[in-house]
C-alpha cells in the first residue's frame, strides 16, 4: 500500500498511498528538541505518537473540526487527506509555561482566559520565529479571513480536548497545531496533536507527562506516553 | 526652572519643572545600541536630538496628532505633559531593513505597504522581545481600543513624516515611537523622533542618515545628525 517517499521531517515521513490525494504518514521513533538540536531514538515512539493522535483526531471529527485525518493502518501509520500545509504553527496557551515566562517573563502558571493563540512562522532556518498577524498575511499566502478561521478552530481544538483530557485525569496546558488546504481549498487541521506537540500535566500532581521530560531530561519519554495512551485506551 | 532628577533613561532624563504637570526632558550626549551593549558618548549629539525631535513633532501637532511636546526651551531641553507611558515600543515599518530582514527572511528592502506595525515589549531586562496584540492587552494595561488608537496614530505620524522627510530629499524607512496617557486619560504620542529612533536614507544616494552609522560603525553620527538638522532648518 506505501509508495513512494514524499517527505521527510523530524518525526514523520509521508508516503504515497494507492488513492489519489490520499497519502500515509509514518510516525518514526525520534524525539528532537530545540529546533533539532538535542535528538534521541525511542523504539516504540511512533506507535504512541499514532495511536495517540489518531484517537485525539477522532475526537475532533466527532466534535465538527475537520483534518486531514482518515483512519489509522496500522500501529504506526496513518491515512490522511493530501493537504498544502500553511507554514504557521499555531500555539494555543492555557497557562504559562515554557518560552513564553522565559521570553515575555509571564510568571509560570498565570492562567490565559481566553486562551492564548500565537502563531510562529515555520521555518528551521530561522528557528520558527514568533510572528504578528501581518506578518503571517506577508509569509504566507493565507487570507484575513482563513487567519481567522484557523484561529476559531484553535480556539475550538482547545475546548474539545481540554475537556476530553479531563476525563481522563490530564490537564491540556498548551500545544501546537498546523493547518493546511484539502483540494478543494478549503482550511483544514492537519499534522499530529500527541505528546510531542502537546504539554499535558497530571491534573492532580502535575507531573509532566509529555516530551518536556525528554527536553529538559527529567523522566522517561517512553513511559509517560504510554501512561497517556493507557489512560486513552480505557476511555475508547 | 529644573528641580528634581525624575528618570534617567539611556538617551534622556526627565527632570520635574515648576510647573505642575510639565516635565523637562534633556537630551544625553550618550549613543546606545543593541539594548545599551554598544555605548559611545559623542559631544553635541543631545543638540541635534532635541532640536531634531522638536521640529517633528510641531509637523506632527500641525497634522494633528496630539503628543507631549510643548516647546523646545533651550538647546538640548524641552518642556513636554507629563505622560504615564504604556510600556510598548511601536515600530512602523514602510522597507524591510535591520532586524526583521535577519529574524523573518525578508529580502532587504521589501516594501511594506500598507506600512508594518510591530509591538514590542519594552523590557531591558527582556531585551524588548517582540509581541503580538494579545501580548500587548496581558503585558500592558491598554484596551484593545486604546491598541487600535495607537495603530492609527502610528499610521499617521508614518503619513505626516514621510511625506515631509521626501520635502528635504530623505527616505523614511522605518522608526519607532512611543505613547502614553497625558492627566485625563488620552492616549498621546511620547518621548522622541529622532535619528535615533528613525532609519533615515538619503533619497538619491540611501546614504544612511541615522544611528545605523553608530550601530554598524560605518560612518560618524555627528555628521549624519547634522546633515538631517541643516535640512529641516532650511525648511523651517
Amino acid at each position: 500500500m506505501k509508495k513512494e517517499l514524499l517527505y521527510e521531517g523530524k518525526a514523520k515521513q509521508v508516503f504515497r498511498s494507492e488513492v489519489e490525494r490520499q497519502l500515509i504518514l509514518s510516525y518514526k521513533n525520534d524525539a528532537t528538541a530545540f529546533n533539532g538540536k538535542k535528538k534521541e531514538t525511542f523504539a516504540g515512539k511512533g506507535r504512541y505518537n499514532n495511536l495517540i493522535s489518531a484517537q485525539l483526531f477522532e475526537q475532533l471529527a466527532g466534535a465538527g473540526v475537520p483534518s486531514h485525518f482518515i483512519k489509522a493502518l496500522n500501529e504506526t501509520e496513518q491515512l490522511v487527506e493530501e493537504t498544502t500545509i500553511i507554514p504557521l504553527e499555531v500555539v494555543v496557551r492555557n497557562l504559562a509555561t515554557g518560552s513564553i515566562v522565559k521570553r515575555l517573563g509571564f510568571k509560570e502558571k498565570t492562567p490565559f482566559q481566553p486562551p492564548l493563540i500565537e502563531f510562529y512562522y515555520k521555518d528551521d532556518a530561522l528557528d520558527d520565529p514568533i510572528i504578528n498577524d501581518r506578518h503571517a498575511l506577508l509569509l504566507t499566502d493565507a487570507t484575513d479571513a482563513e487567519l481567522d478561521q484557523i484561529k476559531r478552530y484553535a480556539l475550538k481544538v482547545n475546548d474539545v480536548l481540554h475537556t476530553f483530557f479531563q476525563t481522563i485525569g490530564v490537564r491540556l496546558i498548551d500545544f501546537k497545531l498546523e493547518f493546511g488546504r484539502n483540494h478543494v481549498g478549503e482550511i483544514i487541521l492537519a499534522d499530529e496533536i500527541s505528546p510531542d506537540t502537546c504539554r499535558l500535566w497530571d491534573i492532580e500532581t502535575d507531573q509532566k507527562l509529555d516530551k518536556d521530560v525528554f527536553r529538559q531530561g527529567t523522566g522517561d519519554l517512553l513511559t509517560v506516553y504510554d501512561m497517556i495512551l493507557k489512560r486513552l485506551e480505557a476511555v475508547k
